[in-house]
């Protein structure tokens, strides 16, 4: 079943010179499913990133971490259906095997490959499986699979995530794509679960990691489904330079990076598992920003708060009650709760204009807006989220068997 | 339907000499159910209690806070079906009401009544219906229906939760009866939802809150349901000292009302909204009991870990998650995991001898142990939850109509 949020066309994205991709069946965990991707990235390619701040990080994240203080990347390799987490010196050794596998034949140095894996946490990679599929792969990469990329990472995934921009630096047009996966296990402390964006634009290193943790920290940094950080939350960003731009004003290539980094977390949110209602949750009003961000999240992560959501059910009383568990300041008396635009709640109550028939057919629509204002400072934060269904709960329950 | 985990009887709550307990159907909101309590104390009750952190807390806990300040007792007025939360100074006017109605009954100062609201939270109180059923109330008063007081305070509780001690203080023989109600909304950052405790002991004021505020921290402080903090929370411990036992050393009430407030915790987990499994998290080897308990909350607030269990899945790379996103110091390669007391984890990887075989019938019963050592310290903690099913979601998509 395709998530009820899922758009109804998915964009076609264009050739990013000096980047291209293949998929197989590698057979890791699903059948007549692709599972395996290797991206091909040209001499020179500069790479970005953020990973999991999660304490038991998976095995290629430790190793992405290792890479990215070289900073030059010639090859990713991703696999779904085994996170290679909680694997031990054994997970890192596969991560090796597979490293020296692909830097043999791309001939270039380990230390400029990339691995990303997604799937069951504690069990070991069958890394044969993917060393036996990179020659094959290697024969098969086409500038123009973008859209087999975004299958082959996706696990409860129900549709491929991509998004594509423009910008131009110094007078050059340079284009980025990206690639992500969602879809439970969502509350990326640094990125989401694995997304991957390219761009032929040059741009020395400190610049691209700068541009991307900023657009990072409002984009994936706000989202969630459950509320579970993962173990393999995996940003990275590769820059090819084949554009062939001069050094000038990112300003522009910053704008077209949030806006694809945005627009790849909310598909995560639509398709958060068994996800049935898209919200949006807007405070103000916060003692900072970050604090606005904790009351948006407490909102957001509130099993009260989803199940209401999922019922079409305006109870507005569990919003109160997400933002006086956050642990941060809000001023009860000053509160203020708009859903669909109507205030329902105002100065520590229920507001004496409002009537739940004001909001019944926005409650019952897919997108939900919610509005609060804690009345202390000038702190604000956007955060999105899904509703709690059923569904949420027979995916969890039966994903191992 | 009654909770799966509800005791097979219920104990017998002695009368406690001082307590007069009465209940009456208000209809404030249900319908042939009981919705009031009150509760009358002799003259010389020393009250102690502790009450929710969340900076959007109920009226009434704003009017015990004051009341603890006193900190004499002479009874206590509890509904059930409105929460009297987030209702300004129009719900500050009706707990005023009610108390100044109680107080002429019962000829005391209003600074000596004690009350508290459970339910739906931003409604205004029909505190009209409480006032006049106070007269039939105090016309009924008896030291023998403490199970009608358990019942009359429950919400989307399935049972009532009770629980009796007793105890020796200077060679004096006391008596501790305690009533609590969950059911959803239980992440007490105080205590839980609402817990009354009475005992017939002399105890001078300091010692009763210091006792009690202990016991707190290791038991309502240490269960969830939902992850979410209540606007409510209450815990009230009234000491009538009819018992007339000498000043002396305290030890064994300590022990004797740990143990009942543990007992009423347990039950407010066994009774969580659609729990089909009761469990219990012992973490281990962390940097302090504070951080163990944070890490163990972490683990028993997880959705997936909840659905998982739910499902009678052994999806512990789930436990390995949620160690990992708790934000306290664990060491990877050194974590230790045991399921129904067989290590399925062992540093930083699956246990080598471990078969899923072995816990299978341990995952399908109703208590499933989980241990837990992170091995970077001596600090430990406790915690207990329950699972997260598909009532869950029903209970709280259909809760206001």
């Amino acid at each position: 079943m395709i998530s009820p949020l899922a758009p109804n066309s998915y964009p076609d994205l264009p050739p990013i010179a000096g980047v291209k991709l293949a998929t197989a069946q590698a057979g890791i965990r699903y059948k007549d499913r692709t599972d395996v991707l290797l991206v091909e990235l040209s001499e020179g390619t500069i790479a970005a990133g953020v990973l999991t701040k999660s304490l038991t990080a998976s095995a290629p994240v430790l190793a992405c971490r290792e890479a990215l203080k070289g900073g030059k990347a010639r090859a990713l390799v991703v696999n779904s259906g085994n996170a290679n987490a909680f694997t031990g010196s054994v997970g890192l050794a596969s991560v090796e095997r597979v490293t020296e596998a692909c830097a043999k034949i791309i001939a270039c140095p380990p230390s400029a490959i990339y691995t990303a894996s997604t799937g069951v946490i504690g069990e070991r990679l069958p890394d044969e499986k993917i060393t036996q599929a990179l020659g094959f792969l290697a024969e098969k990469l086409s500038e123009n699979v973008w859209s087999d990329a975004a299958r082959a990472i996706m696990t409860t995934d129900t549709y491929p995530k991509m998004a594509t921009r423009t910008a131009e630096i110094a007078g050059t047009h340079v284009t980025i794509n990206g690639i992500a996966k969602g879809s439970g296990m969502i509350a990326p402390d640094m990125a989401t679960m694995l997304a991957f964006v390219f761009t032929d634009a040059a741009i020395p290193s400190a610049a691209l990691q700068a541009m991307l943790s900023e657009a990072n920290a409002t984009t994936f940094n706000c989202v969630t489904v459950d509320g579970d950080t993962s173990t393999s939350d995996t940003l990275l960003l590769f820059a090819t330079g084949k554009a062939g731009n001069s050094a000038g004003d990112y300003a522009d290539f910053k704008r077209a990076l949030h806006e694809l980094l945005l627009e790849l977390a909310l598909h995560v949110v639509k398709d958060g598992e068994g996800a049935e209602k898209f919200v949006t949750i807007t405070v103000t009003g916060a003692d900072s920003d970050q604090a606005a961000r904790r009351i948006g999240m407490s909102i957001a992560n509130s099993p009260l708060v989803k199940t209401a959501l999922a019922a079409s059910d305006a109870n507005w009383g569990r919003i109160v009650m997400a933002v006086g568990k956050a642990g941060e300041k809000a001023d009860r008396d000053k509160l203020m709760i708009k859903i669909g635009g109507v205030v329902v709640a105002s100065e520590g109550m229920a507001d004496a204009a409002y009537k739940e028939s004001q909001i019944e057919a926005h409650m019952k629509a897919r997108d939900i807006v919610i509005e609060v204002d804690v009345g202390v400072g000038s702190g604000k934060s956007r955060v999105w989220t899904c509703d709690l269904t059923h569904r949420y709960i027979d995916i969890n329950g039966s994903y191992r068997t």
